[in-house]
């Protein structure tokens, strides 16, 4: 049987060659092809992604979360407003894999960060769908390699999913920055352990009006919690700033921050240090997932599974034995 | 050729019937068939742990852990006296995959728990040794089952190690204490991110003479950075509280506090759901464990993936195409 192929692609190098002109109809479509789940398109979205590696990782690459409602599209269209200022393009990808709907959120994006919808400068790409969190970071981080070969310097990626696409999105990124709210003393609420140690950056947004004092209050709160903490590998010790993204406060603050933490990583080299080991722990992702797949989706595993899980739970059997037991059969399987 | 299989073993029956009866050196022996790599000893010690399974699981198991120097055997000294004060029988087990000196460890575990060494109602493990941490925390998994069946009504598992081991432990005890130290301002140094995250209860230790103004402010200190953590799925808020194991100061508040924790666990039936997790969790450790181990020990494995690393930093093939290659030929391999 043939595969089914889509007629209205480009020649592979039509799409290499309009990725590295930065021509955003071209990046479009070629980000299309490596969201694509079409096994033409795969070998196609290889060939492109093999082909502008060289000319990719020059930008900086941004981690930015936090809890719904903590205002992060405002957030971004306020600090992508404010990088275009300063004569930077930027693309703005985000992680969602609980998101099935790719093409309902493309309209759901454009209307939220309006003005830097409209921006030449700005590149705005929702959430790839997928089944696994690991075939949606590989899209997001492939797209992420396409948007630098095409020119832009700084790359936005918010997560939009809740749990391990912080983890996801911390892997591929320079710098993390986990945008909060001021609350009543459990501002944490929401937030799954373990993220506010991953921060560089911790922005109390919505400081504004009446909300001030209590937002100070947040930040110093903060400030307390991370300094217990141990410095993390980069050498640098986490900010917190407060500001306010509908004011257009303390966003500068936040892009000066970023600076002076490029400025440190490059010069101590955690910047290419962490660079090298995301890029060798990525392959490393694939692989162990690719394991994963291999097993779980052989013959009959979900009621083998769930039977032992059953007899585990009533002490019929030891889980390492289980365990030995079903790999075993997983190996004779092959 | 057949496999080495040594003399002075007794029969399958006279382990399980020893451990079962609590006799000491048959429970010592029967370890030591766990910890064995001889394949014989291993298919005997499944049959043992297979068939004391339903005896196991009554005791309350409890995870200590905190940097070198921070007084770890002497709190677990003195905090097992008053255990088997109250009429309790106590094992000491340890985690500890960097040790490959399995019999070095036994006499240093007796002389730093010299009066706990000498009791009846105490039981002292050294870790057992190995190559990777899933395969020492399985054999000290196991031998906590049977020092379970052996009649131990606490477990007290610490980690010796560093890094990856407190997650272990954490992973199959149902109190999880960390011991601190008062300090400078960076009590956590040393202390591996995310750790704190997953304590029921931190102990200040050396809280005496000149000590414990200091302790008394580092308490005040780690409860504000707890509180702003979210209450974790046990229902449960972490406990911070001061003590001296030398002087037997606060002792017994870290053990009415576990008693509290358990009282709370056992009626919102935490206390079983996480355990039937934990033992399920088990079983998948061990079987995401063995698939890198089929894997990691395929043909020149090494050799393909330091080559794959060095492309993948000169930009040379992209970490997505890397796994794929790798994964391929690892399939045609079988």
């Amino acid at each position: 049987m043939k595969a089914y192929k889509p007629k209205n692609r480009l020649t592979t190098q039509a799409y290499i060659d309009g990725v590295l002109n930065g021509e955003r109809v071209i990046l479009s479509r070629a980000i299309t092809i490596i969201e694509s789940s079409l096994e033409s398109d795969r070998i196609l979205a290889k060939e492109i992604v093999q082909a502008i590696l060289p000319a990719s990782g020059k930008s900086i690459r941004i981690g930015i979360t936090g809890v719904p409602g903590v205002g992060k599209s405002t957030f971004i269209e306020t600090f992508g407003m404010h990088l275009i200022k300063q004569g930077y393009k930027v693309a703005i990808l985000s992680i969602d894999p609980s998101s099935q709907r790719s093409k309902g959120s493309i309209l759901g994006d454009k209307t939220r960060m309006e003005a830097l919808g409209q921006m030449e400068d700005a590149y705005i790409r929702p959430s790839a769908s997928g089944d696994t969190l690991g075939g949606v970071a590989n899209k997001t981080g492939e797209t992420m390699l396409l948007c630098e070969a095409a020119g832009y310097d700084v790359i936005l990626i918010e997560t939009v999913g809740v749990g391990q696409s912080e983890t996801a999105v911390h892997g591929m990124t320079d710098f993390f920055l986990l945008l909060m709210l001021a609350g009543a003393g459990d501002e944490l609420q929401g937030i799954k352990k373990g993220i506010m140690e991953m921060a560089d950056m911790v922005v109390i947004n919505k400081a504004d009006g009446n909300n001030i004092r209590m937002s100070e209050m947040a930040k110093r709160q903060y400030q307390n919690a991370l300094h217990i903490f141990p410095q993390s590998e980069s050498g640098w010790t986490p900010i917190v700033s407060t500001a306010s993204s509908t004011k257009n406060i303390g966003i500068d603050t936040v892009w000066d921050t970023i600076l002076e933490f490029k400025k440190l990583v490059d010069k101590n080299g955690y910047f290419n240090k962490n660079r090298n080991q995301q890029q060798i722990q990525w392959m490393y992702n694939n692989i162990n997932e690719a394991l994963k797949h291999l097993f779980y989706n052989s013959e009959n595993i979900d009621k083998k599974l769930t039977a032992l899980e059953k007899d585990i739970i009533a002490s019929k059997i030891s889980p390492v034995k289980a365990a030995q037991y079903i790999i075993k059969a997983f190996k004779e399987s092959f």
